[in-house]
């Protein structure tokens, strides 16, 4: 029996996944259709992007499953109209290296003061050689996939590196801390902090006033993770008195970022169109094709989302 | 009987090095006495650097050997009034931690197009996910200490590495080439070029037009090894013309750079005033006290200059 799975995303995700995703379904040996346009009523799977615009999944009678492009699935998770089961897009090597390549990157920029140079009008020689690494705490909010494989590559390139999760977590290397108490203690004299945590009603403004007065002065902040995990309005004031000294920010409440949002025009704070991590077709589509397998043999599918959790 | 040894470096080295100094001679067990000031006939040792201004060493009866903090020695290694034993700064941890923390932040930058994101006067919500580190190959001149480090941390992040030296190196996850049909083979394609080579006769201008033409166009090229490996006209002509896409400069033939060098305002150049590592006073103040123990014990002196190699 064919298996109907609709591409529910945009023209530029259908040329990008078309290739990868059929040669990854034609690996499993299922029999299926792969299409944009298929009726409804023979709708199985849908493999979906927020931005596709579908958000009422109750004309789809034969619906089994929801399969997520994207590993933030805050735009869906709260829809009633979705009651199959959802899947979000994780272990995508793709994804996580890119995020790795990001958030090292940019916190050696923050760390070896990188801007100074590249932006010096006046040509001053000066500047002397950073502390190394070793001297230098990094704090990682948020243990998942991309959290730990970041919070790893920053403590092998030397950087004494504390990681806090919501629920405990071990990981060698690094410094685990969790829960309410322990946030405060990751966050205390941390000199630059990056953000990788979900976005749920619990994760709001999990960075405000109070936690930015925790950091060392003049501490850098990195988010490529959501962007209300920032209270923006205590960010632009830490910014301005010092505190923070410099914020690299990829998410944002609202996307693109508007062009009057005050970020734009500071000096020290760093917009990335949401680029921080990117999900590679040809990983991606592997990820995409062995849920649908799963689906069509009866095994149970690969990262489930737990709506109650929010991720 | 009294090792009497002479700090020959300015006031700002003295000051950083007196009490490291002191403390990893004291550790050695010998009986020494450390100075900016000891009459010359009776200095035995000589902690140099070549910004003292000191050049004559015929006035020094029982100097023993000059022991160097800086890694390059091309200043003094054809000094003919310098006859006694020459060793150079190598293997200070601090030295090649704070090298591979510059040569991966800025191979990250350049890979990630970081720059773009830095200045952005146009507020332009623009650009994609840079390709991964493994579709970006990065070409490493020099396989000494550092450039071997450096080589090996570029290689954990992803980036497939090729390394070059003039005389044939094996290192584990790097592809070794060497000579001068090496070199070419080495550069051809590259997207990034560290250099990392001593400044010698035969390594000047070991970047040229003909080189630059090799590289993958766009490339990046980083130098935080000697200003002389680059042919500075060459450059500047390669940047012109959009075959180098982007250099970053820690080193150059006249230091500090003149403000009316090219470089300096060059909107795709980026001057770092030789900070890309610096000899941390700690674990090089040990690697000098060993070598006065060394000598002290007719031990055989670590890191001797080869004066015919000129490194």
């Amino acid at each position: 029996m064919t298996t109907t799975i609709l591409f529910a995303a945009p023209q530029d995700s259908w040329d990008a996944y078309r290739a990868p995703l059929t040669e990854a379904l034609d690996a499993t040996g299922i029999d299926y259709r792969l299409s944009r346009d298929i009726p409804a009523e023979e709708v199985e799977y849908i493999v979906y992007a927020p931005s596709s615009g579908l958000t009422d999944f109750t004309g789809f009678p034969k619906l089994k499953a929801v399969l997520s492009l994207w590993a933030g699935v805050e735009k869906i998770v709260g829809n009633d109209r979705l009651t199959v089961p959802l899947t979000r897009m994780v272990d995508d090597e793709g994804l996580t290296q890119g995020m790795v390549e990001y958030v090292t990157g940019h916190a050696l920029r923050h760390h070896l003061g990188m801007d100074a140079h590249i932006v010096n009008p006046d040509h001053r020689w000066e500047g002397k050689a950073p502390p190394l690494a070793r001297e230098r705490p990094v704090t990682v909010l948020g243990l998942g996939m991309l959290g730990r494989a970041c919070a790893r590559q920053l403590a092998q390139i030397g950087f004494p590196v504390t990681g806090w999760s919501r629920t405990p977590r071990e990981i060698e290397g690094i410094r685990c801390l969790s829960g309410t108490e322990g946030l405060a203690e990751a966050l205390s004299g941390a000199q630059i902090v990056v953000l990788l945590l979900p976005s749920t009603p619990q994760t709001e403004n999990t960075l405000g006033a109070e936690q930015f007065a925790l950091l060392a002065p003049g501490a850098a902040i990195i988010n490529p993770g959501r962007g209300p995990l920032i209270d923006d309005e205590a960010l632009l004031a830490a910014l301005d008195s010092g505190q923070v000294g410099q914020a690299t920010l990829d998410v944002f409440r609202v996307e693109p970022l508007p062009q009057d949002h005050p970020f734009w025009a500071h000096p020290r704070v760093t917009v990335t169109p949401h680029i921080a991590a990117e999900t590679r077709a040809d990983s991606a589509s592997r990820v995409i094709a062995e849920n649908v397998r799963r689906g069509v043999t009866g095994a149970p599918l690969l990262h489930l989302v737990d709506r109650g959790a929010g991720y």
